[in-house]
Protein backbone atom coordinates (compact mmCIF):
# COMPACT_ATOMS: atom_id res chain seq x y z
CA UNK A 1 0.00 0.00 0.00
CA UNK A 2 1.37 3.37 -0.75
CA UNK A 3 0.65 6.82 0.05
CA UNK A 4 -0.12 10.40 -1.23
CA UNK A 5 0.32 13.75 0.47
CA UNK A 6 -1.90 16.75 -0.67
CA UNK A 7 -0.29 19.92 -1.52
CA UNK A 8 -1.12 23.36 -1.10
CA UNK A 9 -2.75 24.31 -4.33
CA UNK A 10 -1.20 27.11 -6.29
CA UNK A 11 -2.17 28.17 -10.10
CA UNK A 12 1.45 27.34 -11.13
CA UNK A 13 1.66 23.94 -10.18
CA UNK A 14 -1.87 22.90 -10.91
CA UNK A 15 -1.34 24.70 -14.79
CA UNK A 16 -0.58 21.26 -16.88
CA UNK A 17 -4.16 20.09 -15.33
CA UNK A 18 -6.70 23.32 -15.37
CA UNK A 19 -7.05 26.91 -13.83
CA UNK A 20 -7.00 27.78 -10.34
CA UNK A 21 -9.87 30.37 -10.18
CA UNK A 22 -8.83 32.39 -6.84
CA UNK A 23 -8.20 36.23 -6.31
CA UNK A 24 -4.64 36.88 -6.83
CA UNK A 25 -3.03 40.32 -7.69
CA UNK A 26 -1.72 39.05 -11.27
CA UNK A 27 -5.44 38.66 -12.06
CA UNK A 28 -7.19 41.53 -14.24
CA UNK A 29 -8.66 43.08 -11.61
CA UNK A 30 -11.61 45.88 -12.19
CA UNK A 31 -13.45 48.34 -9.60
CA UNK A 32 -16.81 48.15 -10.05
CA UNK A 33 -20.15 49.03 -8.35
CA UNK A 34 -19.07 52.53 -6.86
CA UNK A 35 -15.63 50.93 -5.56
CA UNK A 36 -17.09 48.38 -2.95
CA UNK A 37 -16.12 45.53 -5.43
CA UNK A 38 -13.17 44.29 -7.10
CA UNK A 39 -13.58 42.23 -10.29
CA UNK A 40 -11.21 39.38 -10.66
CA UNK A 41 -12.20 38.93 -14.91
CA UNK A 42 -12.22 35.76 -16.65
CA UNK A 43 -10.47 33.65 -14.38
CA UNK A 44 -11.26 29.95 -16.13
CA UNK A 45 -11.76 28.87 -19.61
CA UNK A 46 -15.09 26.64 -20.28
CA UNK A 47 -14.86 24.03 -22.96
CA UNK A 48 -17.84 22.67 -24.35
CA UNK A 49 -16.77 20.89 -27.24
CA UNK A 50 -18.70 18.94 -29.98
CA UNK A 51 -18.54 15.62 -31.14
CA UNK A 52 -21.30 16.15 -33.73
CA UNK A 53 -21.88 18.77 -36.23
CA UNK A 54 -26.15 19.34 -34.96
CA UNK A 55 -24.54 19.08 -31.49
CA UNK A 56 -25.83 21.78 -29.20
CA UNK A 57 -22.92 21.61 -26.55
CA UNK A 58 -23.74 23.88 -24.06
CA UNK A 59 -22.49 24.38 -20.50
CA UNK A 60 -24.76 24.40 -17.05
CA UNK A 61 -24.54 24.93 -14.14
CA UNK A 62 -25.35 22.07 -10.90
CA UNK A 63 -25.34 21.92 -7.37
CA UNK A 64 -22.79 18.54 -6.30
CA UNK A 65 -23.98 18.02 -2.65
CA UNK A 66 -21.18 15.75 -0.95
CA UNK A 67 -21.04 14.05 1.85
CA UNK A 68 -18.01 13.28 4.14
CA UNK A 69 -15.83 11.04 3.18
CA UNK A 70 -13.13 10.59 5.58
CA UNK A 71 -9.17 9.80 5.90
CA UNK A 72 -7.62 7.32 4.82
CA UNK A 73 -8.81 7.57 1.36
CA UNK A 74 -8.49 4.64 -1.23
CA UNK A 75 -8.65 5.83 -4.18
CA UNK A 76 -9.27 2.95 -7.09
CA UNK A 77 -10.26 5.38 -10.26
CA UNK A 78 -9.76 8.54 -12.08
CA UNK A 79 -12.54 9.85 -14.43
CA UNK A 80 -12.18 12.38 -17.18
CA UNK A 81 -14.00 14.63 -20.03
CA UNK A 82 -13.32 14.34 -23.56
CA UNK A 83 -15.42 17.17 -24.51
CA UNK A 84 -15.85 19.53 -21.79
CA UNK A 85 -13.89 21.18 -18.88
CA UNK A 86 -15.25 20.83 -15.33
CA UNK A 87 -15.50 23.82 -12.37
CA UNK A 88 -15.41 23.06 -8.91
CA UNK A 89 -16.52 26.18 -7.27
CA UNK A 90 -16.99 25.61 -2.72
CA UNK A 91 -19.53 27.45 -1.49
CA UNK A 92 -18.48 27.38 2.16
CA UNK A 93 -14.97 28.10 2.18
CA UNK A 94 -14.20 24.40 3.47
CA UNK A 95 -10.46 23.19 2.26
CA UNK A 96 -11.23 20.15 -0.22
CA UNK A 97 -9.19 17.81 -1.64
CA UNK A 98 -7.94 17.56 -6.12
CA UNK A 99 -6.25 14.49 -7.58
CA UNK A 100 -5.17 14.53 -10.99
CA UNK A 101 -2.98 12.60 -13.82
CA UNK A 102 -1.87 14.54 -16.97
CA UNK A 103 -4.24 13.45 -19.98
CA UNK A 104 -1.39 11.99 -21.93
CA UNK A 105 -1.47 8.73 -19.58
CA UNK A 106 -2.66 5.72 -20.78
CA UNK A 107 -1.94 3.66 -17.66
CA UNK A 108 -1.99 6.03 -14.39
CA UNK A 109 0.66 4.38 -11.29
CA UNK A 110 0.91 6.19 -7.97
CA UNK A 111 3.91 7.80 -9.53
CA UNK A 112 1.90 10.04 -12.02
CA UNK A 113 -0.80 11.62 -9.38
CA UNK A 114 -1.01 14.70 -8.29
CA UNK A 115 -3.21 15.62 -5.07
CA UNK A 116 -3.56 19.35 -4.15
CA UNK A 117 -5.98 20.96 -1.34
CA UNK A 118 -7.77 23.74 -1.97
CA UNK A 119 -7.99 26.53 0.85
CA UNK A 120 -11.48 26.52 0.62
CA UNK A 121 -11.81 30.27 -1.62
CA UNK A 122 -9.71 28.44 -4.48
CA UNK A 123 -12.32 26.64 -7.28
CA UNK A 124 -10.85 24.12 -9.75
CA UNK A 125 -10.96 24.03 -13.21
CA UNK A 126 -10.28 20.82 -15.07
CA UNK A 127 -9.40 21.17 -19.05
CA UNK A 128 -10.75 18.53 -20.89
CA UNK A 129 -9.23 15.08 -20.87
CA UNK A 130 -7.89 15.57 -17.41
CA UNK A 131 -7.60 12.80 -15.37
CA UNK A 132 -9.02 13.06 -11.76
CA UNK A 133 -10.79 11.68 -9.09
CA UNK A 134 -13.85 12.56 -8.14
CA UNK A 135 -14.59 15.39 -5.60
CA UNK A 136 -13.13 14.59 -2.61
CA UNK A 137 -14.15 16.30 0.53
CA UNK A 138 -12.88 15.05 3.31
CA UNK A 139 -12.98 17.86 6.28
CA UNK A 140 -17.25 18.67 5.97
CA UNK A 141 -20.43 17.89 4.27
CA UNK A 142 -20.46 20.31 1.33
CA UNK A 143 -21.90 22.13 -1.59
CA UNK A 144 -20.38 22.53 -4.82
CA UNK A 145 -21.77 24.56 -7.67
CA UNK A 146 -19.90 23.15 -10.81
CA UNK A 147 -20.00 24.39 -13.92
CA UNK A 148 -20.01 21.76 -17.01
CA UNK A 149 -21.18 20.61 -20.15
CA UNK A 150 -23.94 19.16 -21.64
CA UNK A 151 -24.38 17.31 -25.31
CA UNK A 152 -24.33 14.21 -27.11
CA UNK A 153 -20.57 12.06 -27.24
CA UNK A 154 -19.29 10.39 -25.11
CA UNK A 155 -18.15 12.64 -22.08
CA UNK A 156 -16.76 10.36 -19.56
CA UNK A 157 -14.04 7.76 -19.14
CA UNK A 158 -12.95 5.70 -16.60
CA UNK A 159 -9.20 4.25 -15.43
CA UNK A 160 -8.72 1.92 -12.68
CA UNK A 161 -5.48 3.35 -11.40
CA UNK A 162 -2.86 0.24 -11.70
CA UNK A 163 -1.49 0.25 -7.71
CA UNK A 164 -4.42 1.43 -5.50
CA UNK A 165 -3.56 3.58 -2.58
CA UNK A 166 -4.30 5.47 0.23
CA UNK A 167 -4.18 9.26 0.64
CA UNK A 168 -3.12 10.72 3.42
CA UNK A 169 -4.45 14.41 5.01
CA UNK A 170 -0.90 16.54 4.91
CA UNK A 171 -1.13 17.28 8.91
CA UNK B 1 -37.58 58.60 1.80
CA UNK B 2 -39.01 55.21 1.51
CA UNK B 3 -38.56 51.14 2.49
CA UNK B 4 -37.96 48.11 1.18
CA UNK B 5 -37.76 44.68 3.41
CA UNK B 6 -36.20 42.09 1.52
CA UNK B 7 -38.06 38.33 1.52
CA UNK B 8 -36.37 35.17 1.49
CA UNK B 9 -35.64 33.98 -1.53
CA UNK B 10 -37.65 31.59 -3.29
CA UNK B 11 -37.33 29.86 -6.85
CA UNK B 12 -41.27 30.53 -7.12
CA UNK B 13 -41.05 34.66 -6.30
CA UNK B 14 -37.76 34.70 -8.49
CA UNK B 15 -39.47 33.18 -11.49
CA UNK B 16 -39.74 36.58 -13.54
CA UNK B 17 -36.39 37.22 -12.74
CA UNK B 18 -34.14 34.26 -12.85
CA UNK B 19 -32.87 31.39 -11.75
CA UNK B 20 -32.27 30.10 -8.04
CA UNK B 21 -29.88 27.50 -7.88
CA UNK B 22 -29.96 25.46 -4.49
CA UNK B 23 -30.90 22.32 -3.63
CA UNK B 24 -34.08 20.93 -3.92
CA UNK B 25 -36.04 18.06 -4.02
CA UNK B 26 -37.48 19.09 -7.14
CA UNK B 27 -34.62 19.08 -9.30
CA UNK B 28 -33.62 16.28 -11.07
CA UNK B 29 -30.94 14.54 -8.66
CA UNK B 30 -28.53 12.04 -9.84
CA UNK B 31 -26.39 9.62 -7.42
CA UNK B 32 -22.99 10.04 -8.41
CA UNK B 33 -19.71 9.26 -6.94
CA UNK B 34 -19.75 5.66 -5.32
CA UNK B 35 -23.30 7.72 -3.65
CA UNK B 36 -21.05 10.19 -1.65
CA UNK B 37 -22.71 12.72 -3.93
CA UNK B 38 -25.65 13.84 -4.84
CA UNK B 39 -25.50 16.07 -8.27
CA UNK B 40 -28.36 18.28 -8.77
CA UNK B 41 -28.12 18.78 -12.86
CA UNK B 42 -28.88 21.93 -14.48
CA UNK B 43 -30.19 24.04 -12.64
CA UNK B 44 -29.75 27.86 -14.56
CA UNK B 45 -29.73 28.73 -18.13
CA UNK B 46 -26.73 30.40 -19.16
CA UNK B 47 -27.39 32.79 -21.91
CA UNK B 48 -24.35 34.31 -24.06
CA UNK B 49 -26.34 36.44 -26.76
CA UNK B 50 -24.42 37.94 -29.80
CA UNK B 51 -25.08 41.36 -31.08
CA UNK B 52 -23.20 40.51 -34.35
CA UNK B 53 -22.09 37.63 -37.24
CA UNK B 54 -18.99 37.59 -36.26
CA UNK B 55 -19.56 37.83 -32.59
CA UNK B 56 -17.44 35.21 -30.36
CA UNK B 57 -19.49 35.98 -27.63
CA UNK B 58 -19.11 33.34 -24.58
CA UNK B 59 -19.53 32.46 -20.79
CA UNK B 60 -16.97 33.50 -18.51
CA UNK B 61 -15.88 32.83 -14.71
CA UNK B 62 -14.75 35.53 -12.42
CA UNK B 63 -14.84 36.39 -8.90
CA UNK B 64 -16.12 39.72 -7.39
CA UNK B 65 -14.47 40.51 -3.93
CA UNK B 66 -16.46 42.43 -2.16
CA UNK B 67 -16.60 44.74 0.74
CA UNK B 68 -19.24 44.88 3.50
CA UNK B 69 -22.12 47.84 3.13
CA UNK B 70 -23.79 48.69 6.04
CA UNK B 71 -27.95 49.28 6.59
CA UNK B 72 -29.42 50.93 5.95
CA UNK B 73 -28.22 51.16 1.98
CA UNK B 74 -29.50 53.74 -0.01
CA UNK B 75 -30.52 52.77 -3.56
CA UNK B 76 -30.25 54.96 -6.64
CA UNK B 77 -29.51 53.05 -9.99
CA UNK B 78 -30.32 49.66 -11.32
CA UNK B 79 -28.40 48.49 -14.22
CA UNK B 80 -29.22 45.23 -16.83
CA UNK B 81 -26.81 43.21 -19.28
CA UNK B 82 -29.04 43.03 -22.41
CA UNK B 83 -27.36 40.38 -24.05
CA UNK B 84 -26.12 37.74 -21.11
CA UNK B 85 -27.24 36.04 -18.00
CA UNK B 86 -24.91 36.89 -14.85
CA UNK B 87 -25.07 34.46 -12.14
CA UNK B 88 -23.74 35.25 -8.54
CA UNK B 89 -22.67 32.19 -6.58
CA UNK B 90 -21.64 32.74 -2.88
CA UNK B 91 -18.42 31.05 -2.14
CA UNK B 92 -19.08 31.53 2.06
CA UNK B 93 -22.80 30.71 2.66
CA UNK B 94 -23.06 34.12 4.31
CA UNK B 95 -26.68 35.78 3.07
CA UNK B 96 -26.93 38.22 1.06
CA UNK B 97 -29.10 40.36 -1.10
CA UNK B 98 -30.64 40.99 -4.43
CA UNK B 99 -33.12 43.83 -5.96
CA UNK B 100 -34.66 43.12 -9.10
CA UNK B 101 -37.12 44.69 -11.16
CA UNK B 102 -39.04 43.52 -15.03
CA UNK B 103 -37.39 43.92 -17.44
CA UNK B 104 -39.96 45.47 -19.13
CA UNK B 105 -39.72 48.26 -17.04
CA UNK B 106 -38.97 51.89 -18.60
CA UNK B 107 -39.18 53.97 -15.75
CA UNK B 108 -38.79 52.52 -12.00
CA UNK B 109 -39.80 53.33 -9.13
CA UNK B 110 -40.16 52.07 -5.56
CA UNK B 111 -43.02 50.04 -6.46
CA UNK B 112 -41.55 48.17 -8.79
CA UNK B 113 -38.73 46.55 -6.93
CA UNK B 114 -38.15 43.38 -5.59
CA UNK B 115 -36.19 42.54 -2.46
CA UNK B 116 -34.82 38.57 -1.92
CA UNK B 117 -32.60 37.31 1.09
CA UNK B 118 -30.39 34.72 0.12
CA UNK B 119 -29.92 32.12 2.80
CA UNK B 120 -26.31 31.70 1.67
CA UNK B 121 -26.69 28.48 -0.09
CA UNK B 122 -28.70 29.62 -2.83
CA UNK B 123 -27.03 31.37 -5.77
CA UNK B 124 -29.12 33.36 -8.37
CA UNK B 125 -28.82 33.74 -12.13
CA UNK B 126 -30.52 37.20 -13.36
CA UNK B 127 -31.64 36.46 -17.18
CA UNK B 128 -30.67 38.82 -19.71
CA UNK B 129 -32.39 42.29 -19.44
CA UNK B 130 -33.73 42.14 -16.02
CA UNK B 131 -33.05 45.09 -14.07
CA UNK B 132 -31.12 44.84 -10.90
CA UNK B 133 -28.97 46.83 -8.35
CA UNK B 134 -25.30 45.45 -8.08
CA UNK B 135 -24.46 43.07 -5.45
CA UNK B 136 -25.28 43.91 -1.98
CA UNK B 137 -23.28 42.24 0.82
CA UNK B 138 -24.20 44.17 3.74
CA UNK B 139 -23.38 41.27 6.15
CA UNK B 140 -19.48 40.40 5.40
CA UNK B 141 -17.03 41.02 3.35
CA UNK B 142 -17.24 38.19 0.46
CA UNK B 143 -16.67 36.47 -2.32
CA UNK B 144 -18.71 35.15 -5.15
CA UNK B 145 -18.17 33.35 -8.42
CA UNK B 146 -19.54 34.88 -11.03
CA UNK B 147 -20.98 33.66 -14.81
CA UNK B 148 -21.20 35.92 -17.28
CA UNK B 149 -20.66 37.01 -20.96
CA UNK B 150 -17.65 38.51 -22.70
CA UNK B 151 -18.23 39.81 -26.41
CA UNK B 152 -18.75 41.97 -28.60
CA UNK B 153 -22.02 44.47 -28.13
CA UNK B 154 -23.17 46.94 -25.26
CA UNK B 155 -23.95 44.50 -22.14
CA UNK B 156 -24.51 47.25 -19.41
CA UNK B 157 -27.27 49.75 -19.00
CA UNK B 158 -28.36 52.06 -16.05
CA UNK B 159 -31.60 53.63 -15.06
CA UNK B 160 -31.73 55.74 -11.75
CA UNK B 161 -34.62 54.69 -9.56
CA UNK B 162 -37.36 57.64 -9.98
CA UNK B 163 -37.01 57.80 -6.23
CA UNK B 164 -33.90 57.01 -4.07
CA UNK B 165 -35.16 54.53 -0.70
CA UNK B 166 -33.55 53.67 2.01
CA UNK B 167 -33.35 49.34 2.20
CA UNK B 168 -34.31 47.69 5.56
CA UNK B 169 -32.99 44.41 7.27
CA UNK B 170 -36.00 42.38 7.61
CA UNK B 171 -35.20 41.54 11.00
Amino acid sequence: MKTLTPQPLTAEAFAPFGDVIECRDDNRILDINENLTKRHHDLATISTLSSEADDLAKPIISIFASRYRPFPITLEYLERHPLGSQCFIPMHEKPFIVVVAKPELDQITLADLHAFISNGKQAVNYHPNVWHHYLLAPFEQSLFTVIDRTGKGKNLEEQKIQDGIILLHSN
